[in-house]
């Protein structure tokens, strides 16, 4: 471990950039939500896509997630790490989720979260994500809380 | 976007390091691929573990799943990025993976990956890792390859 950048003064402001990105999240303002990434965000996100690159179709996929959903989400941030080294920044986090869908049902999950933020003009913006669930091997259904049919893994922390 | 932190000597360390830890994996040295991790690293992984801390429960969980393997893994990086600042970089790719089981049965897939790394006396070592695929959210099933019956997404990359 690098002491030297887990206590900088960019870990602090990554924290705030991180806690504005939860509230729009929450809120579900997507021109909020979207003036936290860079045009060129590349992201891993845990749907039936592998990656989106750039700001633009990441955006019209989270338009058709949002259209998906009513009222505000729960977005909470458990067990957050954030390191920072000059202009580059990481901040990786479990996320409490949950949303009510447009016929009343509601949808809660735990999802693991990564974020990779570049300063540029003094400004930290996301310029890749990474969401996911893990999946039961046996059954290769997705898991969104512990699954009690899953396999006990060696290590598991 | 910020140039400076997408053309440094950092970035080809980096990569050098990756090719080192992609051969490793493709021969199943646990040994060599543990090397590449720090003891500190916290790794979200393409299983039914939300999370592993610390190198030693991920040593513990690799080399269950490397029981359950025979013969060299096919392991190909596509599409990397990698930015470094300071002594923090991040990597981020689709795996292209293939293992055969130990009854012989052969199993391929693409993964998305995100590494990041710390330099602590001049060595580049893994931080953290998120390895995941995505899912077919009407089936909510693991998807390992392109899945003609997930529905199409807007902003598809």
């Amino acid at each position: 471990m690098n002491p030297a950048i887990r206590t900088t003064d960019a870990q602090a402001e990554i924290r705030a950039v991180i806690d504005g990105w939860a509230e729009a999240t929450r809120n579900q303002e997507l021109d909020a939500i979207m003036a936290f990434h860079a045009p060129e965000v590349r992201t891993f996100d845990c749907h039936s896509v592998y990656q989106f690159k750039g700001a633009e179709s990441y955006r019209a996929f989270y338009e058709a997630c949002l259209a998906c959903m009513q009222g505000k989400m729960t977005f909470e941030i458990e067990d957050l790490e954030v390191v920072a080294g000059g202009d580059v920044a990481v901040a990786h986090f479990i996320a409490g989720c949950g949303a009510t869908g447009l016929d009343g049902s509601r949808h809660e999950g735990r999802l693991r979260s990564t974020l990779c933020f570049e300063r540029t003009g003094g400004e930290w913006l996301i310029t890749h994500s990474h969401c996911s669930a893990p999946f039961n091997p046996m059954t290769e259904k997705t898991m969104f809380g512990d699954d009690p049919e899953a396999p006990a893994e060696a290590g598991a922390a």
